[in-house]
């Protein structure tokens, strides 16, 4: 893949590791010279100290083979510029930045995908590390449903239980799924049957169709359990 | 929950906003005094104006009582620096953010919890946006494993399908599973059985034990049939 | 007409003087506090000390019912995104400075009146003070056509003449039309007629088909003649 | 003609841009180094990084054969200053951009053109757009006279007819004469004779001495047909 | 005298503390709001903090009153701006410092009285306090004249000789002429007639036509008497 | 004379002017790099771009050999510390700008010559300028003695009478002296005896026991007379 | 005692709390006004927002009345203006912070008692922390001699005995003196006499006419013991 | 001893001057450029221009090989993340200086050495010279006991009387131990036995078990006798 991404800061950082490690041909814009530098002197790409609104400079990274543009500035007026510039030129693929929530559906009308909420992103993710401790990992499915990660405790009411006699004891429910198993030793997690057996330590991956009650959780391990 | 929230920037303002609106007892500790105000009369929280690395700024946000502390500061030397006043503290529950992933180990050593590399996992998502634009959202489950959410296509192999007409005509393999199924009108998630028929627009969620591979994804759907 | 300026710059302030004179209801948003200060203090208006990208800012100044808004802060990706938020509130007219030449097609794709380089309309008037010092005032007609309008000196060829005369002794080509003349005590200026006499001192305004070559403008006065 | 353009700032870069490009000698003095820098590379001119009221940088740029200075600075006294200087050097032809009005008279005193008000300038024709969107282009005649550029609509009452019909209607009176006409395919204008017949699409220039009042303006298209 | 001094810089400031001291009604303008303040709360005079390059702080200065105005801010074309503003008023004595001696032609021009290089009187006064220590004060007259305060040393070759004996004895040419003799316990300064005896420890002023030449002031003592 | 001059700034560029053109040897110290660039460029001295309170850039500078030290900065304290360091080094002549008439004493103090009130001694040519137009020159002698230059006008009561006759006709008092006659054509200036005439346009040299009183300037022109 | 401290810096804030907790009267002078209100906060002192070179700043901190001034600012001229003033006013104790050890004699020939090196101070005994971990603190006398307290290991040869037992034993030489012993329990320290016994734990001042050389603090302990 | 130092500013400085002069190996970290650069200069020492928190830095300084780490900054969480990032790499010996006091437990917690309150040592040893001006040095031992030194005035009761002498007159008591005494012209100090005389002008070391009392620091004279 072609790619350009404009703004080499926070955000765009990792994107230029993950894109150049991917083996992608990368073309980097970033306005501010220290920044250029930096990225110049580590990572297999191009990188161009210029400003990406300028029309010369989206000719240079050549926009016009790109399969792909992400903008990553800091500045939602850059990085809407940036995409209706890109948009000009027909790329296919348009991502961008988007940190004012009022500001989605701008990109939206104008038919750019983007990044909702980066940092409201972590900000779940670190709330979450306080407020539900015991969850690895989660993913929202619809409004309520969830599928997370859950390690289980050596006290756990499922540890020692197949899933036929959890199901059977009333722990799991009918929307409750556990799609697969973490064990040491097991590559790829173990995929589940109604006579696998849940052991202390495992780390389970679980679907539930109302998310990550402490109901639910409990049944995994108890808080105090989990405390350092 | 007491929760003292460390940094009111651009992960810390979203952090509040979540803390306050799950009905926590939220103090937040700025160094800015722009920032400060600025979270004062739009957050129902206590905000002070002070360095949280001075003994005496944990002291006014009550650190004694706090159920947890977050920090979420720029600077990792900060937000080091803050984790063992708060152990001093014996605050329960610590975390923090970490920007440099060689400073990871260092936070682990002292027993913080942390999240790891906030921006990088923003990048993650962009990268999928143009890499893999099919996966609406996705969580990885160990080395390969993952689960993901897909749009099924119009012309998608799999759209019309029950599950076992899938399974038998080899679209899904072992390592598959349909974990849940989102579809205009239904909720929660329908839970899958071997009769349920695939639609085309549903947004499906998959287990796979070998990742989202393009062969494993395209049976939900073609990439030219998802360009705009 | 309920009109919005964003920017109190250097093009805003005269735009914010003229508006209020001519006695529509203003509203200003300028997000630099002294310029804001400044305006508050001299002109008629509502000023709003806020960065008009924000979407309350827009709100605050009464967006829904504005009949038009003009962006002229000196940034073009601030103009835009001003721009596409006003055409989210279905401002009915929309009119923007576009800085950089390269950007104008963009601002026309999404739908908002430009005002062409302004600083080029400056420079222009500049070039021709000194490269055509005898036209006061001049108007460009499609690529080459022009109305322009000229002195006449003591010892002009036409000084004297009737139009009549005028195109009899060749002075005057085909393409070339007088179409009004500016005299000491008339007022309006003189429509004229085949008969019309043209008089040392008069101000002549004249279309020509093909410009202000100086063999026209020649007719009208030798540029020495013209020197202080 | 040998040029000095004293500034490279926001009104000076496009004015050596068009002075360039029209075969001029030009030498331009900016004192500030990184925009010397940006016109070294751009333009065929030579540039001095210099404080052009330093008399050792006007004697550099060869004052004593330049036909002409203009002086673009968005400082009214170092403008003053260096037209002074260029004075003493008998520079034939000076000319200042001048920024605050009342400033005007000091430089007409002492024998200097000046560039009214350019920002204002910039503001009457966006104040334009927005109060007579109908019109695209016009030059004042004296004080109420007026050449105008109006676009025909569909609907326009003058649409299809010849001059002498619109005469006779009533359309245009006396004091209204159309100077040209542009048509698709037409170049250069048309000059209009009584037969020439107006046809919708025409961007007519007129010529009013009244001005462009409502009721003339009409005749070429009500407003509401206008409106995207 | 009503006295409008524009600036109350390093030169301003000694400047308002002498034409306030005189008795004068003095009017400061300083652009500087800390320079104001301090000035308001120290002189008796009128300070108002602007820029004097504006109209509005002229006029509210009292220009059309002042019988003279001093223009003191350390940029020659600030100072020129200012005092074509006071021309314009019709101030009858109008004073400038001028920073860069090439700018002294052109406020000549305009017929304005400048302080020729100030700082240069002040490096000449050093100098001569290591290269001509002997001398206290001078003022030069025309090329090569000078009148000078010299004191007599004990060993001088003039001390107890009257002025008749010092002419007789060759130690004065015609060139010379001794105008005043400041002694101890004598006031106003000694007029010297023929007779009049010179003392060690006189200070005394001495005119010559060829300046103070060592042969000369050696006659009032050697340099090396006069060393610490 | 092997002169060190501490300062390059707006008192020790014309110091260093004048110190190089009357043949010393001149190092010059200056902090600041820009201002020991250009100086470098433009005096023939040497000049060292460091901080004279650096015991090393004294040494650097040969202090040891130096007949003389000039410390010119605008900082008192630097000033003391140069001056001191320098006594330290045994150099024969010291001398010292000071700024704050507070401190002249703690430099007399320490043995240091100082150059009283630099710009209190402009600020008096100033304020002359406007109190005293008619004078051209002056220096004072002890408390109320004066010798001054002025321009005789044409109506002047003295012009074109002889000393004796002025004398005798009351105009000149036994307290005053005229020194010397500067005029067109005369070089050196005349030196005046009883019969020498006073002529319109000549520049008197003049000494006044009781100061230049309007009673005695009046006698070579009146006010009026001098007005432009 | 009233005591004049000027700067409230890094060391000057230290020393006020000091000086304040010892019941002085403390008068501090700081210019920067941000130390000096957070020094109005928090200690029973007077606190002028000055410039302490400047004469009233001096008078207003009672400097006539003063038993002793310590200037602390992080600038060396500063410190002597400051010093000569103070001597000006006859304070009887003057004492500075002297950064340049190039400084300390032109400090001293004025009659100041200055802190000698205080940056250097702190590296020596962070030095020696890393170069004798043994020694817990030390004094030097003169050249070579040295008072130091080091602690006595477990293992240590001297470790049991009395004194006249490690005498005997060549232990400790002639000019090595035990001082005193702090030890669990005491206090104050244990003047030791030829019997008493020195135990592993005690904390030992020895005074060493040579030194603390390892042969010596070996005896107290090997370094290995010593290690974490 | 190879020996990594991080910071090189007003303690790195003579810490790196130490320390290379003491013939060890070192490596200074410092992250401002103009400070890398001086020291580069200067210092027979390895410097690197980085961030010391960033592991790589640490690496290039061969944190691996290193017997101690010494971290100079001035912010207490740059200190505690380098110190944790040393104590990762197994640094035998590590040091910090500590800024704010309410720190100093964390970085005991952690296991690293720390100079106690650099600052307050300093604003000790100044509080000294004016409180006790008697005392040229000092120690303290435990809570109360000191070991000092002091100048011996002409008129001390103690001069010119033996140890015995002293002691019979009551002049110290058993609590009090004369350690060394520093005469000119004697090296190494003499260590005094019952005999030796006291001489005016001795410099003795003093060890008291309850301070520098009045009443012990008079027997060695008068304060009175020791100003200037």
């Amino acid at each position: 893949m072609y790619l350009v991404i404009v703004g080499a800061g926070d955000i765009g950082i990792p994107l230029i590791d993950i894109a150049t490690r991917s083996g992608n041909e990368v073309v980097v814009i970033e306005n501010d010279p220290e920044r250029a530098d930096r990225v110049a002197g580590e990572y297999d790409c191009l990188i161009l100290n210029d400003d990406a609104t300028a029309h010369e400079a989206l000719i240079d990274a050549g926009i016009g083979n790109a399969d792909a543009l992400i903008s990553t500035t800091d500045r939602d007026p850059t990085n809407i510029m940036v995409c209706l510039l890109a948009q000009e030129h027909e790329v296919p693929n348009i991502v961008s930045v988007v940190h004012d929530p009022q500001h989605m559906n701008v990109f939206r009308q104008i038919g750019v995908n983007t990044m909702e909420n980066p940092q409201e992103l972590i900000a779940q993710y670190l709330y979450r590390a306080v407020a539900r401790p015991a969850i690895v990992d989660y993913m929202r499915i619809g409004e309520e449903a969830e599928v997370f990660e859950i390690q289980v405790t050596d006290n756990a009411p499922i540890a020692g239980k197949t899933l036929i006699e959890a199901d059977d004891g009333g722990l799991l429910s009918d929307d409750v799924l556990i799609v697969a198993i973490e064990r040491e030793g097991e590559d790829p997690p173990i995929t589940p049957k109604g006579r696998t057996r849940i052991e202390a330590g495992d780390l389970v991956t679980v679907y539930s169709a109302f998310g990550a009650e402490p109901e639910l959780t409990d049944v995994f391990g108890h808080p105090e359990d989990r405390l350092r």
